[in-house]
């Protein structure tokens, strides 16, 4: 009996599909590109690149100058990660005696028009770009394309590169309330993403544990719903520097204000907003959801959302509408009248969809879209044709919600099979890889609505301590599946690939776990 | 379908029996006390801690004098982790204006007649001490009684606590194999065991994956055999600062040199000590366990230990023994003669067992006593009465093989239900406190042969990057189980304490993960 345990547990282990990559890694003929390209072409011929002379220059007739800080940003970040922020103080001699050409610099060439030097980033903008010797774009491609040589002098192999995304979203949700994540650990965590070519950072600002955003309009909501009034809230200053730090990235920052439910920390700082649960015939002294029968409810929440749509410039709102449980409106006497008045029956979703009805309303009127969990599409609530689905349900088998919502003619956002909260032993990242986003049964006009997905890490279990090696690499895998063409699955080539996009990321300083027993040049040294 | 996919989800998770504590933590009667101690009485009597003036001394007749650095370092510790490092330069008068009597300052009273300052701590060291207010012992308890006022004034309660562990060996398991530790880590999470009341730093040095322990008999074992020949070893000075630094904190550091398997590495820094395998009639090539049939063998392992007994000052030495692969052996066609010749017919376990007793007895030849992995004894092999058993096979259904090894007279070490390396979604630590380790069927006589046990964490899928939140606290909940009564399982008391634990060890700056949604006064700053 006592080996038959041991066995079942090897049994549960292998049965996880884990152990297919026991090995060390090898050299990818893709070196290191991660996500990889849509088209790569590699000659054998290197060049050199000094670090004292290297420059990276607006090229001629670029639609971006000088003026442009967005760029300038750029260059000054990837020449720190190209040169490790050692670079001696004018170009030396022996420079110039090398047996490789020497590459003098990256000449950049934006023939956007509209370059977005200082807009925001959008569902809409153009993230195509070209590397060949001469012609640049795409700074963190180019900076994967570097290597070193035994004498720690950078190299790169003539690439011509054309590259653009396979879906226009490919978001990090994280979750702000469960844990408090302190700016720093946010600002390291989309300096992550632009690494890993994610665009949209899908932040879980509050929930029922805790409301850490600091409203002007309603400064009690933080005041009293944060975990600490002040040293576990996001300032409006907090929130712009975020916001301003994901732009220079590329990256959008959609807020998530969830109601009805999800909302006990909003109570505590927004009195009679929640539904006060009876026991009997009498209040039992706890509440539920967001009580959808009063007209206050919609007061506060067209003054929330409008300062919501002033703070957040992206042209999104996601509204969440995530399990609401009826239990409490259920044992609510004005809520049981009103649902009679209206002629609602024992259907309670018909009272949600009231609620978020006059919710997307709201929103609609601040000029954003709406982004919303799936069950508000699955309760039939009315929406927007604009409105766009996020599929989370059923983890790997997604598939028939994502056929109705998009025969709906709905826009759909995958998040179901990558939520990377749920962790397990071993090489999960490959559970994550192996998605395949459209693999549901639909025609092609409905692949066409699946705009992307997100990886979700939720954060009942995850605070600064265990944030960033717990999300990366894995949430790597979901960003080389959002970004690179379908017929990328080699997962072979993807292990050697990302085993070195692992140890670039730890070079820059972001302590990135391993995928399995292997060393990095340089590890991580912090504790 | 797609439901019931989403509701067997479901089910796998609450089937791990961890949602039980979803809830926040509360104050517990016993503070934040981690491990609870044998005996405490509080009493609702303050006293003040005067940052500037509070003094640890070494009590009137204490056989342990000013000399003693290890106690003096141990002041300067638990100074720093009560005050916080922040002291004003002299006391103030304001110190002394308050309603509160004060507590000028600890006696520390040492009466064991050897006191081990200079010594290193075994398994018979005595660990037992009282606390009063006005005769102290144990530090780290004394500072966790230590609270403060909403002032921020350090105070505690009139307590009376005498305390020893319930098990002599409390230890955990580190792999710098699989991936390299670089020696800060290693020292960090030694303050963080020191703070959990671990005695034991089971160091598995070397494995298949590499061999970072730099050897000075044999240089080629880790020039040949690390990850990289400098940056990716222990040099002797390396070993000397970690064991130092384990004995100020009453820590033992016994290494583990697993033989014959798991050995790959050893192989590349010494010709002829690993079997060839054979594929047919010819040499495949690849290389199988030690080679146990070579006089040459014995020579090397005789000069290897030789050097571990001088170089590492515990009583004891692992010895491994685990999971040897037969297949290579058996292909062999020196061996299978040499099989013949002992009269071994096709039992490779009588081949497994000569070489465990020759290498049994030029460990004994050193004075040093032995642990082994449990297949040792599972296999038969003749073992000394001293030699110690580490059971490891079998998860939470190891009480088998914890009645034979003990109903054979051997001493056992349990680790089977405490393999840390297998995470899981939400609270695994709940599963490693419920064990109890004297559950088996056995008599009074057995259990006193059980000294103790193990927390591992396999190196397989762990390093710098996410060692330490990995551990902690869920090391934590072993420490409890280790040291603390029988009687001491109220999970939802020792989730309160454990949370504010948590929160302490992150105050010392361990980024100790978090049980569930919360926050802590000053979280991690880290990323």
């Amino acid at each position: 009996m006592f080996e038959f345990a041991w066995l079942l547990l090897c049994y549960c282990m292998t049965n996880l599909d884990t152990f297919e990559l026991a090995r060390s890694p090898r050299p990818s003929k893709w070196g290191s590109l991660w996500p990889l390209p849509q088209r790569v072409a590699t000659f054998d011929v290197s060049f050199k690149l000094a670090a004292a002379s290297f420059q990276m220059l607006d090229g001629n007739g670029s639609s971006a100058g000088p003026s442009c800080s967005l760029l300038q940003d750029a260059y000054r970040r990837y020449d720190k990660y190209i040169f490790g922020g050692v670079k001696p103080e004018r170009p030396r001699a022996r420079d110039r005696r090398t047996d490789f050409p020497v590459l003098m610099g990256l000449q950049v060439l934006i023939t956007d028009p509209e370059p977005e030097c200082d807009q925001y980033p959008s569902v809409t903008s153009d993230e195509s770009f070209q590397i060949s010797l001469d012609l640049f774009l795409g700074l963190e491609t180019f900076s994967q394309l570097v290597y070193e040589d035994d004498f720690g002098a950078k190299l790169v192999n003539w690439t011509q590169i054309s590259d653009y995304p396979r879906f226009a979203h490919r978001g990090l949700l994280l979750d702000t309330s469960r844990h408090f994540l302190p700016v720093k650990v946010i600002l390291a965590n989309l300096e992550t993403m632009a690494m890993n070519k994610f665009n949209v950072f899908h932040w879980h600002i509050v929930d029922d544990q805790s409301f850490p955003y600091m409203s002007r309009t309603f400064p009690d909501l933080s005041q009293k719903g944060a975990y600490h009034p002040y040293t576990h809230v996001y300032t409006p200053s907090d929130v712009k520097t975020i916001i301003e730090f994901a732009r220079l990235r590329g990256i959008r920052v959609i807020p998530e204000f969830d109601t009805p439910g999800h909302t006990q920390s909003w109570g505590k700082g927004q009195a009679g907003l929640l539904t006060p649960c009876f026991a009997g015939s009498r209040p039992s002294g706890s509440f539920g959801p967001v009580n959808p029968i009063l007209n206050s409810t919609y007061d506060f929440m067209r003054r929330l959302f409008r300062e919501v749509a002033a703070v957040f410039p992206d042209d999104y709102v996601h509204l969440g509408g995530d399990e609401v449980d009826f239990t409490c409106w259920k044992s609510n006497p004005d809520i049981r009248t009103f649902m009679e008045q209206q002629g609602f029956g024992k259907n309670y979703s018909k009272l949600e969809s009231l609620y978020i009805q006059r919710l997307l309303d709201i929103v609609s009127s601040t000029e954003k879209g709406s982004i919303i969990w799936q069950e508000v599409f699955d309760n039939g609530v009315k929406l927007e044709r604009d409105t766009v689905v996020h599929v989370w349900m059923g983890g790997a088998d997604s598939g028939e919600e994502m056929r109705n919502v998009t025969a709906a003619g709905f826009s759909a956002i995958l998040s179901a099979p990558w939520y990377l909260d749920y962790i397990s032993y071993a090489q999960d990242w490959l559970k994550y890889y192996k998605v395949e986003p459209l693999s549901f049964n639909g025609t092609a006009a409905q692949k066409k609505l699946v705009i992307g997905g997100e990886a979700c890490l939720w954060g009942e279990y995850v605070d600064a301590t265990n944030l960033t090696p717990r999300l990366w690499p894995r949430a790597s895998a979901v960003a080389e599946r959002l970004w690179s063409a379908q017929n990328v699955t080699d997962v072979d080539d993807a292990y050697d690939r990302l085993s070195s996009h692992r140890c670039r990321m730890l070079e820059r300083g972001i302590p990135a776990e391993p995928l399995f027993s292997s060393f990095c040049p340089r590890e991580f040294e912090g504790i």
